[in-house]
């Protein structure tokens, strides 16, 4: 006699349930680790703070220290939407984190705890997972009170679905949004832009002549771009001392740029020359001047855009001289109709082969 | 020329995306609501609170009263393993708030806001995603804050998973959990126990015999009440009050309730004849004493079971005779080997025909 026929489950959540296995069909005990055991083996070992109650409870708990204010995103990652059913598990579970920490680093806010929740799909094996949460292992490590809960499903499919929560404290005080910038303001991105485009359509092995123009070495290198994103964390701290306005890429530079142009109400005039691209991408541009439009209106960049006020700018110079990562000042804001422009080396504005990605 | 061929997509946040349709096929325009349209016509609504700045960055902020702990919990919902694709989507909505707002008030816990995950399944059309977000508008203002963000994303399936994130403020202190309770302290439900479950089997078609000993409105009754739990979050006061452990009940009073007898090392001792029971599962009780069984073990109950000191007992029941929900002594907990054990009229034991089922 059992309450629940058939594959329905009720919910449960990431808290060491002894009476489910796991596997939706009731106590069926066999090949397949329960729900229990994936906790306590695998996720358990990461939640050590006290506020995540060794992911034994059906909550969490997190201080916000005084002072501070929480910042909170969001983002859900889903096989063949997102990344492809055989990526590395350790690389999606540390996309799935950086994606995360990119918006708490745009927004200045130092990582504080995450939250996981995980849909697995038909067939999921205890090595997969292994190697998920050691990628979870590798980039909790940013957030200073790691791992505090979170839900665990199966997903009933061959579909992987992967939501994480994050948690960031900030200095009180206003918001570092997207409509805070003002006229005469510089522009800066952090790292580099456009691999992860072409890393995805290497990836998906839709590349054209260019790839042929890079070594093998330029190749993996882009690939692993797109698996994988660069964290920015380490800069929270000066973004949160110097932006006016910041966000994330994650839709393509001049996409998301024209974002923060809408939102303040002024136009961007960025120099072409400056845009800073890795070796290999700036060799699949020689090869293919295409590739330049692809790397500034691609995705997956995960770096951060921010303006700096032209009263700071001098003070932020000297600061970034130390930072961590390669920061480079891109263009400026000024008035005029919201837009995003992009200057030769002639002053010639840049047009795209195709108007129809780019929406100014 | 796009950067993103087949079907993957960078990742995309709750947040106006104006290059994205949300159908994953770049730009393609048509019949499909796009990511931009969807969330400013139907979520943005939802979003009244200043910290979700109208959905329109990729984080959200939510200030926490001084003297406040912020509680978290998030459960994830999958379609036919948490409910079945046809359920009302309203109902959804609701159970996929009410699953996560029971934690809450079984902590005690003032429900503050909430964040979405939305992946929506192949052939996702705007009124399934309307009637949604009607049922989101209903047990949304349960939270002072309302929603503060999330994320919208395609499935690439036939699955809708919900994945939602709830905050909740409690008074500093101690944590309310699951190993806080004392020898002596009294159990308390709130609510009727086991309808769901039932529910769930007539759901199903998995019914028995019990089944015709029941009126159409009894049958209806217990669907409704598997597809829609109860709202408790009036009582997160008294609770915080006086509870000394507590948790909601999703996998079974007596599952549940051996959790709180293993964290804090006791016995509990239950009177079977105060289980509160709805008349409609009473009388499947009473056709097929299996029934019962069903009602004390099946899961979906969201009921919240707390603990309350000897000591405070008188206080708490005077506190009970105006609270907005049933309340009902069940047992109490005493020094012993942690079980649960369920007394009949007649203070013999009741055993289960499966005990498979009950893992203590």
């Amino acid at each position: 006699m059992r309450s629940e026929p058939g594959n329905l489950k009720t919910v449960s959540k990431m808290s060491i349930k002894t009476d489910r296995d796991g596997t939706g069909h009731g106590h069926r005990q066999g090949d397949r680790l329960g729900e229990f055991q994936l906790i306590a083996r695998y996720l358990a070992p990461l939640a050590k703070d006290p506020g995540a109650f060794g992911l034994k409870d059906d909550v969490c708990q997190l201080a916000v220290p005084d002072g501070q204010d929480l910042v909170i995103s969001k983002d859900m990652l889903v096989s063949t939407i997102h990344f492809l059913p055989d990526d590395p598990p350790d690389l999606i579970a540390q996309k799935a984190l950086r994606v995360n920490l990119s918006d708490l680093t745009a927004k200045g806010a130092a990582a504080a705890g995450y939250m996981l929740g995980l849909s697995l799909p038909d067939g999921w094996s205890e090595d997969w997972l292994g190697a998920f949460v050691e990628g979870l292992r590798r980039d909790g490590a940013s957030f200073s009170h790691g791992l505090l809960g979170g839900d665990t499903v199966r997903s009933g499919s061959d579909r992987l679905t992967v939501s994480v929560t994050v948690f960031g404290f900030r200095s009180s005080g206003t918001i570092l949004n997207r409509s805070s910038a003002s006229a005469g303001d510089h522009l800066y991105v952090t790292g580099t832009i456009g691999e992860a485009a072409l890393g995805l359509l290497l990836h998906m092995q839709k590349a054209s002549g260019w790839q042929t123009a890079l070594t093998s070495e330029d190749r993996r290198g882009l690939v692993h771009r797109y698996l994988l994103p660069q964290n920015r964390q380490s800069i929270h701290g000066l973004v949160c001392e110097f932006a006016s306005a910041s966000m994330d890429l994650s839709d393509g530079l001049i996409g998301d740029l024209q974002h923060i142009c809408e939102a303040s109400g002024l136009q961007a005039s960025l120099d072409a020359q400056a845009i800073p691209l890795s070796g290999a991408a700036r060799r699949a541009c020689d090869a293919d001047p295409a590739c330049f439009e692809i790397c500034l209106t691609g995705g997956d960049d995960y770096e951060v855009l921010f303006s700096v006020p032209d009263s700071r700018h001098a003070a932020f110079q000297a600061a970034i001289r130390s930072a961590p990562v390669p920061i480079t000042r891109i263009g400026t804001l000024e008035d005029g109709v919201p837009s995003v422009s992009v200057l030769d080396a002639d002053g010639e504005h840049l047009t795209w082969v195709s108007q129809s990605f780019s929406h100014f």
